[in-house]
Order: structure tokens, then C-alpha cells, then sequence
């Protein structure tokens, strides 16, 4: 259980040029309005610090790296409030991630889905271990679909056929298909993960700053999305979130198990293809192309 | 041989959500003004079905997918009356396919090449037979270029030099090697083929259509070519058609047995590099750049 | 030793449709003034000559097929000089190089790094050696960045995060990563390079120019950098090589033996994480986001 007060992330100097971000807030890394907190206060930190080069985003806990959204509701400021760069708190946060003038590495073990899936999306490398990764973004089997720069970021990484099927199919990917796919940048044997992210984060903690923030800026200025882009799926996301068939189908995987049973939270996109009765619906579907 | 009057498309209710469309006119599924009206009645159902979430497309042929455009002329008025979306029933096909609420995926065994190529490619995924598919553009080997979006749609699911091969080297892509290029979803065992997609299609059957259509608009939004460049392709293969050293190509490849031969007609591309005498021409050459 | 006045670049035509272009310019095939001027000749021969249709590049010297920019200094025009694009000479001769009506084949054996890593990157297909290829942007590692194009080019073909991976990481890619990150079309057994890539050129070289002339133009419509972004990461490189940093880091490896010792040259990017004690520095540097 969280201490009472105790940040979700927590910060490890290894030098002052290399910080480890440990996500710590058993007993799943629940995504929630403390944990974008926690990340705002932190890219204060990153924005500021001259010294930095580079952060390792990494999990206390063996199965989750960050599960995904509240679904019960614990968002926040989140959806509302709006941040600097102008964008909502949940948008701003990623988008500045992007744009920070400090390297992003994620070191990803466990379950990391939905929201959480973005914000490993919005780190400039990720890192999976091959034997512990599922990966993936499960919205769509709730009735939702993602908000937080998923749909605008993984045509870009994977392809049009691959980020559809990513969404569209609401499935876990392991680490080697997600390696294939260019979803994360490699997939090692959990043994190696560490030495082989720590090796790299010391290497390009050696590096100069304004080399490394020329570079990031030169490589963004043609592979961030949009704003406007990022914005329409954001209000999008909002919208559906008040669809009733979607919070029907949000309290039947809460009601099932979903932030409060393990084996249920490790393995619940398993069960989204058989939530509602098939071939009985279509009665009263309203929809936009 | 196909029966008098029987569609070359056969569509399997197999739930109101779930619909298999199959590609089922021998002897070789020849792409021709048939097959594109068949497809347009198609379409029109899937956009107005308001109980439909998924059709996959299949072959009822074992060697052939959907072999290549009818190089005999059989083109109907493909390329000259404008279909729905204001561009040429050619381009409106695939165009629509993109676009309408349901989603679309390609089960793949046997030859693919051309503008069958093109339509996979304007699937929403793509799923091939390790074993048993043959996938690619030789239109530049018979002195013509793909004109139904396939250089507009390769690049972004390749990278540029993928795609440049495979446009330019007019070969056939296997299975495995359109995987590792993202030219296709996935490359399955021949045996595991139909059970995944009809597990993936069952389970996407069963989602909710809003959320469906919501999140393959937000893909769509950062990844379908823009119009103006489709139908710069288009408007370029119709004059490439004109030239003779194309007619001359075609009519060699219809004179060793294209479009009749099934032993020719699986292994054509083979032979493109051999139809002309090279180190001899260059003579009076046109060329734009 | 270079032959005095003999050309960085020898031109081999196999066949009137067919050259070779080999870069033979030991010891090390560093990229300097010599060899851009060597390179824009060709591309006027390219450019002009009806019956070409593809060239193949390659290296005479096993160990290394460009291996960098001359951090020497003898770098001619290639900074300052306009060429016919309205571009830098160094950023106009990759930018011809991909418009040009010829198809360019890079046969890649030993190190490719920097400016020759954007050397075929705008080559129209890669094709690596699996035993015998270093391929990188070790730029970072020497205070600059890429500026001939390498930050435009790599995300499209490898996404983000890859190209994230490959530019701030400057490390060393072999062949296999390189094709399982998209870098290169292909990594084939050494043994099967010169067949493959031979079989390749001599079937393009059969086709028709006005064919392969408009499929090259419209991929390049949809899978090319824009001019201003290019010029941006060029004028910012232009800046880099005056940072103090930069010119610090540059003479460190210059006199552990770059452009002198065959060992080191082979080897340099292992030791880039190395060259200053980290944890001591970020006093006054300065950055921009």
C-alpha cells in the first residue's frame, strides 16, 4: 500500500547527470491525478536542471511498470486543468516529455497499458524485457479509445496496419512483437535489461548538453505530432468517456476484478473479446464516420 | 471459370457484426471492372450496416489472393467515372475502404501483386500464410507504376528504400520478408492463418461500434495520403498506360501466358528482368523528373 | 596513400544501363572536399546520361565504405558553396542523389558513420554486409550533431524512438539491427552481397527509364524531408563546429589516433562515453529547447 504522502515517483540521483524515476505506488501503479502530479513536479526538475542529460523511468514493482488509467475516477486536475504549454494537464504532460531538453529512456517490465502506454510513447527510447512485457492499449475493449497521443504517435513508429491492429484490437503485445513492430526499441532478456539501459543512460550522461538537445530538437521538429492532432483525440477521449456503453463496460472489468485482484489486473485485456453478448447487438448504434 | 452472373465477391454473414468477403473468380482472380463493381456494392453495405464491425477478405482460390489488374482491358469504367468521394472508381474503392466505419482485415494466401496489392494496402490490416503468399508491385517491370496508391501508401508502412524496392525491384515479397518490412501485419504458419484472424475478427466483433469507429478516425487523421497525391498516381498511371514500351511489355507477358497459364500466371515477376535486351536501349528515351 | 589526382570515386559501367561507382580513396575513405567534388561530378553524368538506370555504390577497402566527415578540416566548399539546388554543396549533393532519374544502390561493407551514414541514407535502397558493417551518427559523441540530413531522414525510416536511439546513443549498428530497425532494406551474409545486390542492379537496369523515373517520383513525393528542415539541421551543424565542447572533443580523438590509426578508426565510437569525467560538469553550459 502508498505511504500516506509519499510521491508515486520516486527520483534517484545516480550523477548529476543520470536520474533513475522509480514509479513506487503499489499496489499496481494505478495511473491517477498523484501520478501526473508527481510527473509535473519532475519535469519541472528536468526543465531546470542544467546539469541533467538523461532519465531512466523505471518500476519498483516486478509486474507493473504503470498499469493504466483510473478507471474509478481518481484523475485529478487531469482532464481539466490546463498546463503549460497550453494543452490539459494529461496532454501537457507528454507533450512536454517530447520536448524536454533531457533524454528519456524507459526501462519497461510488467503490464504497461492505455495511459501508460503513452507516456512510454512520449519517452524518446524504450527498452522491454523480452520475458516480461505486455504491452498494448486496451481502451477500445472498454468502449473507449485513446486520449493521450497513442492514435497520433503509433502510425508514426509502427505503420497504419500495425497501430490499427494495436488499437482496434485492444491485445497485449510481449516484448519481442512490440520489438518487431518498432513499438519499443528493443526487446532483451530481462537479465541484460538493466545493464544494457544503464550502460546507455552513463553514456549519454557523458555527452554535452547542447549536443544532445540539438539533435532530440532536430529529430522532433519531424516526427511530433500535431497539437491540433494530439487535442482531437484528447476531446475525443473526454466524450466517450460519458458513453454509456463504455461505462458499462468499465464497471463490468472493475466489478470483474480490475484495481483490486492481481491475476485479474495482470491478465484483463484476455477477457475483453467476451464482456458483452455478440451478434445480438446493432439496435440504436449511433456513430460518426 | 466463373458462372455467368455470380459475383466475384461472395459475402458470409458469419454474425450481424462479423462478415467474411471472399474473392472467389477463377481461375485466377484477375482484377477487372467486375471485381471493382462488386466491391463498390460492397461498400455501400458495410457503410450502411449500422451491425457491422469487421469484414475480412479472403480468397476461396488456394494460389490466388487477388492476381493483378486485367491487363486485357477488362476495366469496366475504373478509370474514368468518379465514384462517391469525387475521385475515380479505381482510387474511391480504396479510398472508402479507409474510411468507412467497419473494420477491414486481409487474409492473405496465394498471389497479391499490383493493384491487389494496392487494395491489402487499403485494408486496415494485413495477415499473410508464411508459407503461401506472393506480395508485391511488378507494374515497373511491365513498364508501367503503381497507380492506386501503393507509392503513396508504402512509404509510410516501409520507410522510403522498402518501399523503393519493392516498387522499383518489381519482385515478390514472401511472407516472412513482408513482415520484417511492415508490408504486412504479420506472417503466420499456414495451419495458424485462418484461427488467428477469425480469433481477432470474433473479438473485434464484439466491441462497441462507436468506440471502433472513433479510434480508427484518430489513426486515420496522422496517416491516410492526402487525396491530391493519390490522384497524382492515378492521373500518371493513366498516361503510363499510353506508352509504348509498356504495351509492349504487356503483350509479351500476355503472350507467354499471362491470364492464362496458371504455372506463368503464379511466377511472372520472374521473368521481368529478362523480357527486353539490355545494354542496347537508350535511345530516344522520354523521361520527366 | 591516394594516387596524386586520381579521383576519390572510380566509375565502372558494367553495362550502358548499369554502373558501379566505387569509392577507393585510402586509407580510410574519409569524406572531405575531394570527395563531394568527385560525387557532384558524377551526379551531372547521372543526370545526363539516357541510358542509365542504376549505379551501384561501393567501397574498394574492406574495413571501411565512407567512414566520416574529414574533422581535419579539409573540407573545401562543401560548407559554404551554393550548388544548382540553391543548396549547400554537402546538403545539395544528397538531395540530387535522391531526386536524380537514376536508381542508387548502397552495397555497404565495414564503417559508415556521420556524414556517411547520410551518404546512403540518400541513396535510394541499402544493402549491408551481416558480418562486416558499423553503421552510426557518432556526432553527439563528438559535441556535434548530424547535419547532412541524418535527423530528417532516419525517423521516417525507423520511427522516433530508433532514430532517437541511433542519433543521441552514437553508437555503432551492425547489419542485422540495421535491418531489424529499418536503417538498411536488408543485412545479407557477406558471402551473398555482391550477388544479390549484382542480380538487383542488372533487373532495374532492364527496365524502362520513364517507368522507373515516375515510380522514383512518386514515392519521393510522399517520403521526402522538406528543403527547410534539411537547411535547419545544416546551418545548426554549421554552428556546432564552432562550440568550444565540440572542437575539445574533436581534437581528444583526433590525437587518440582518428584519421591515423587504422585500429582506432575502426573502433572509435566505443570509446565516445569516455572522453570527459561526467558528474562534474553543467556549470555554464548553455541550451536551448
Amino acid at each position: 500500500m502508498a505511504k500516506p504522502n509519499a510521491s508515486p515517483v520516486r527520483v534517484i540521483e545516480e550523477t548529476t547527470g543520470y536520474w533513475r524515476a522509480v514509479f513506487d505506488y503499489p499496489p499496481f501503479n494505478v495511473v491517477d491525478g498523484d501520478v501526473f502530479r508527481a510527473l509535473q513536479d519532475l519535469l519541472v526538475r528536468m526543465e531546470t536542471t542544467e546539469s541533467l542529460r538523461v532519465v531512466v523511468f523505471e518500476s519498483a514493482l516486478s509486474d507493473f511498470y504503470l498499469s493504466h488509467f483510473d478507471l474509478t475516477g481518481r484523475l485529478g486536475n487531469v482532464m481539466s486543468a490546463i498546463g503549460p504549454t497550453g494543452l490539459p494537464i494529461l496532454m501537457d504532460t507528454f507533450v512536454r516529455l517530447t520536448k524536454v531538453p533531457v533524454v528519456s529512456l524507459a526501462r519497461i517490465r510488467g503490464c504497461v497499458r492505455g495511459v501508460s502506454s503513452e507516456f512510454v510513447l512520449a519517452c524518446d527510447m524504450r527498452f522491454a524485457s523480452r520475458e516480461n512485457t505486455k504491452l498494448g492499449h486496451p481502451e477500445v475493449g472498454v468502449g473507449l479509445h485513446p486520449g493521450g497521443g497513442g492514435t497520433e504517435r503509433l502510425p508514426h513508429l509502427v505503420g497504419r496496419g500495425r497501430a490499427l491492429e494495436i488499437v482496434l484490437s485492444a491485445n497485449d503485445f510481449d516484448g519481442d512483437t512490440a520489438e518487431q513492430y518498432g513499438y519499443v526499441n528493443r526487446s532483451l532478456p530481462d537479465a541484460e535489461l538493466d545493464g544494457f539501459v544503464d550502460a546507455l543512460a552513463r553514456r549519454i550522461g557523458s555527452f554535452d548538453r547542447r549536443a544532445l538537445v540539438a539533435a532530440k530538437h532536430l529529430v522532433n521538429q519531424v516526427s511530433l505530432p500535431p497539437f491540433d492532432r494530439l487535442l482531437d483525440a484528447f476531446t475525443s477521449f473526454g466524450t466517450a468517456l460519458g458513453w454509456p456503453e463504455a461505462q458499462n463496460r468499465i464497471n463490468t472489468v472493475l466489478g470483474r476484478g480490475l484495481q483490486r485482484d492481481a491475476g485479474f489486473e495482470k491478465n484483463w485485456p484476455e477477457v475483453l473479446g467476451t464482456l458483452v453478448e455478440t451478434g445480438k447487438k446493432g439496435v440504436g448504434d449511433d456513430s460518426h464516420s
